[in-house]
């Protein structure tokens, strides 16, 4: 048990020291472009999915399924991918540097984020048409809420 | 059956009609950006595994586990990926034409990176550092000979 606690000590120390260190400009580029990756997948696989929310599209229940289910692997990747602080870098980047100064704030966005992909994945696997709506509705307004806070405006 | 065999054959139709329509220039920089995206979270995924499999870095059964995961979800989005053939576009891209003259060489491709990833998810399961450095050996071997025939030399 003792070296269990050690080990876990010593691995949140190696997590809290990567994520506040100074990264290298290559690496804050690689972070940059880490999570830029998530967000436009993100954005991929949902755009379909509003698209039948509201009608322009016919629903086409394998790819509701596919999609979110694609979504929840992505919104669990948030946490890791927001991990490395770049604010001390000179980088291209919407995100604000409220996502480190407020991290349980922003950690909760992304709580919601990853609940309301696996509500749409449920949705998905009964197939009715208004469950998959509300759904893919709850899971945009997650997406607009950390937009809201944690990225510039365009 | 007739219904389904006509939904069938207008659905691929459909894919058909979309994948060789030509793109329009926004949609062909937002196909490389979605392809690109797709791969370059595999390679953050699979770093630090590979770090493992060569003893730079101290196995971590939890990481492998959640990378492997994420392995499978992303080669399992290769072919939607790379679905819009961007041949007829100017666009900045190190994918080869190839990639849409030969489609079943390249689906051939990406179902054994689909494979490898999946052989890693068991062998991460099982959680023996062997079984793990072999599977992500094999994955690692299945990237590198799709690049090496559908990737632009660096």
């Amino acid at each position: 048990m003792t070296r269990c606690r050690l080990f876990a000590a010593s691995a949140l120390l190696a997590v809290s020291s990567l994520a506040s260190a100074e990264l290298t400009p290559e690496q804050a580029e690689r972070a940059v472009e880490t999570r830029q990756s998530v967000l436009h997948l993100m954005g991929w696989n949902i755009g379909p999915l509003g698209a039948m929310a509201r009608g322009r599209m016919d629903f086409d229940v394998d790819r509701v399924q596919t999609n979110a289910g694609r979504l929840v692997a992505l919104a669990n990747m948030l946490p890791d991918a927001f991990a490395p602080d770049t604010r001390a870098n000179e980088v291209s980047t919407e995100a604000l540097d409220v996502i480190w100064e407020q991290p349980e704030a922003f950690a909760a966005k992304i709580q919601a984020t990853i609940d309301a992909s696996n509500r749409l994945v449920e949705a998905a696997a009964g197939g009715d048409e208004n469950a998959m709506r509300e759904a893919i509705g709850g899971l945009g307004s997650t997406c607009g809420s950390c937009h809201d806070d944690f990225r510039a405006d365009d």
